[in-house]
């Protein structure tokens, strides 16, 4: 049975392209509406696995799924990077003169200031998706109108890329994470095949100065490799905080088990949120 | 004369209240409609300050006003705390069992969810602010619903309070910043009139392993107390952060001079963004 692979946003989105990254071709994309519903769709055994952004090269980290990392318990099972392209699409037939107004995310249309400081004449859209603003334009047949997405949006949906990569930035990446429903019986960790895994953990600190340097202090006397952290409110303790940290090692592996025992004594909590092969 | 004093949102959004906390009474409030057109305003002297949203206990960071604050230096000068008590609202004479409908910004809403729960007969509408769904309401006379906001909101449109404090969650509180051009000559710091003085301030390290915990070095081993640390991806180095750090000091105290230099040596980049009394 071919499994069922959750995303937020439409056909078409960044995160089905990680899906493709993380997943193989083989797998049905399940496209949800928020992210929320993402990790649900997986808890509630309606989807096999969830592939969900979390860092963004230019906006920094998706916050949110942080916090539902925390909150759902989904085992994180692989990484991969995307990077983001923004391409200005069209209806077959459609000319670039005859474009007066381009849909996108706020987001996307944001990373592409230039694009628009140039061409005066196209007003800015925002609209809910990036994908999405593709389908809304096919669908509504507008021949005035653009939409700023992916190639693989303009492939399903059968439009046509009138401005290739019309970003900024050209470092536009985006780090996704592959969620997984730990099989029954299974250990928590990945294969070890990979050459490199990376692990991803969460903790929070007694509330004393030196702390936060304390528990790094477990991964930096062992030469340890943190390539993130993150910090989030901590619900119930206004001003502490949760942190959460990536470090390049095996969970299984001598050295980072020492390296988590060390942190176990100095945390109030600490919870492993995957380890996984790390992504090139 | 009176200072202009620059937020964002409209007349009686909570970083209203805040600039009250911080500027007193008199000041003309300028409402703005993004973060970035109040930095301007004072970048630019149309405003002789601005006062913005840094976090929120539930929320957590407003990542874009830490990338202005790097991006304007505009002096970080003092900090307040504002308990978030969210207020249905509505035109006076308006009862409750006549709200049908009830608008705010998305993330009032959304902390108001036990109430929505609890009258399930009441729609909850997504407006762009919490004030300004005060002020739509007023201005179109709307007799079958209310709007989420503080109670400063209700005093300025001429509304009615009709349920207080429906929030979830009391523990809802929200940092603001106070921020100031530096005035000709002087030193970009704070009196020491104060008690007890925050110092806020940016860099990045180089990118070895250890490289984070060397430099929280710097405080720890003078018995520093940091409060708050907070990563953002530096832009035209994908995978690498610039980290925000707030301390327990002043500036000029020795230790914190000595903690400066310090980490001075280990960092690529140090900023100071402000020296500011200590909120209550």
């Amino acid at each position: 049975m071919r499994r069922r692979a959750a995303f937020q946003g439409e056909l078409g989105a960044f995160s089905q392209v990680a899906a493709r990254q993380l997943a193989g071709d083989d797998f049905i994309p399940m496209p949800m509406q928020s992210f929320e519903e993402v990790f649900v769709s997986v808890v509630n055994g309606k989807c096999n696995c969830a592939v969900i952004p979390i860092e963004n090269t230019l906006h920094g980290s998706v916050h949110e799924n942080y916090d539902h990392l925390l909150k759902y318990d989904l085992p994180i099972r692989g990484e991969t990077f995307v990077r983001i392209v923004h391409n200005l699409i069209a209806r077959p037939g459609v000319k670039f003169s005859q474009v007066r107004r381009v849909y996108s995310h706020p987001v996307a249309l944001n990373q592409c200031r230039r694009f628009f400081e140039e061409n005066p004449q196209i007003e800015k859209t925002p609209f809910y998706d990036t994908a999405g603003s593709v389908k809304m334009m096919m669908e509504k047949w507008l021949t005035d109108a653009g939409a700023i997405a992916s190639s693989n949006a303009a492939e399903i949906y059968g439009a046509r890329i009138i401005r290739k990569s019309i970003e900024d930035d050209r470092e536009n990446f985006t780090r996704f994470f592959l969620l997984e429903r730990p099989k029954r019986g299974a250990r928590n960790t990945a294969p070890r095949a990979a050459k490199r895994f990376k692990t991803t953990l969460v903790f929070t600190t007694r509330n004393l100065p030196g702390a936060l340097f304390r528990s790094l202090s477990a991964f930096a006397l062992r030469d340890i490799n943190l390539t993130k952290i993150e910090s989030r409110p901590l619900r119930g303790k206004p001003w502490e905080y949760l942190f959460y940290l990536d470090f390049i090692g095996h969970v299984e592996e001598p050295v980072s088990r020492n390296a988590l025992n060390h942190l176990a004594e100095l945390a109030d909590m600490l919870r492993i949120l995957g380890c996984y092969p790390a992504g090139e």
